[in-house]
Parts: C-alpha cells; sequence; structure tokens
C-alpha cells in the first residue's frame, strides 16, 4: 500500500479553509477517485516541536492506495478539477509527496 | 486525538536503516511510551509529486496520542534514551510537527 501525502506550508499570513478542506475537498477527491482511494486522513497543525514554535504544515492529508499506479490513475482523469478546487480553500501551494506505507 | 509527525528531510547521501527504524526505534518508543502512545504509523519516501521528482521526506511516522499533554506526559520521561537511538539509524535531523486529527 502507498499514501499520497498533501503537505501545505504553514506561512505567516497564509489562508487556509479547514471546514472547506474537510467537509468539500477531500470529499470530491474521493467520489472523483472512486474506489483508487481506499481512504484518507486530515491534520491540522498545531504546533512545531520546540515551545512557541508553529507547526511546519498547516494541514495535512494522506491519501491510501493499493499502488502508485492505482492512485495516477484514479486521480489523473480528475486532477484538473480538483487542482482547481484549492484556491476555495488557501492560498497556499501544496508539497506532494508518495511513500510505502510500511506500518499501517 | 492529536498525532505527532517525525518527519526526516531526505538529503542527498542522507543516511537512512528503515529496517532499524521498524524493527527496533519505533518498538523502542511505544515500548518506554506505553498506553500514552495509541498507536503509530511508518512511511517509506518513495517519490515527489513531479516525475523524476525525489521525496521530501526519506521516512516519517505519525504517533497518535489523546492529547498533546498524554504524548509530553510519555514521552518525556524517556526522551534522552530516545532522541539518543537516533544515530543508530540515520544522520538527518527529523521535524517534528503536531497536528490535531481532523479525520484518522
Amino acid at each position: 500500500m502507498i499514501k499520497a501525502s498533501v503537505m501545505y506550508p504553514n506561512k505567516p499570513g497564509a489562508r487556509f479553509d479547514h471546514t472547506y478542506y474537510k467537509n468539500k475537498h477531500l470529499p470530491l477527491v474521493k467520489a472523483r477517485m472512486g474506489a483508487a482511494c481506499k481512504s484518507y486522513t486530515i491534520d491540522k497543525g498545531l504546533a512545531g516541536g520546540a515551545p512557541g514554535q508553529p507547526a511546519t504544515y498547516i494541514a495535512m492529508c494522506h491519501i491510501f492506495a493499493n499502488s502508485l499506479e492505482e492512485f495516477q490513475s484514479g486521480f489523473g482523469p480528475h486532477a484538473a478539477e480538483i487542482l482547481g478546487d484549492i484556491p476555495n480553500y488557501t492560498d497556499v501551494e501544496p508539497v506532494l509527496q508518495f511513500s510505502e506505507v510500511v506500518v499501517g
């Protein structure tokens, strides 16, 4: 199994609508990807590792798929619609990473 | 619920022993934290978002706890031992972030 981690850097003054992200954006991703998205998780950044340090990422999601190929086949055809929804909740450009799930 | 995400930046030439991390380090964390660590997950970085781009993080773990306070009370007394184990599997300094689990 793999996960696609979408990480939104926490910049001063960054705009991020966590409610829209939870209630609209990720349900849209799941609806479009169908079975290629096995499940997903959402994180809201609270704090960094040192006292008073902000979180590195204002939000993250992790989308689980059987393989990179299944993720891409599910996401690719809907990429324009899904990416086009991003300005509705943030002005931050996310960082994307694919990982192997070693312990899930 | 919160998660502590420990993220190891993927630098050229970085050393990371994924087997030790899975079989020794995280079991040590769980053993020392006890019930304060509800569960954990481990990721091994595969790729970035663009073709040929490396993963931002060579590895990540996410440790789940009921609250920041429970995490700290479980981790704090064993911090020296747990952090002292890091050189056994990597020469990379991790980035730590605490997040609220919005969808888990």
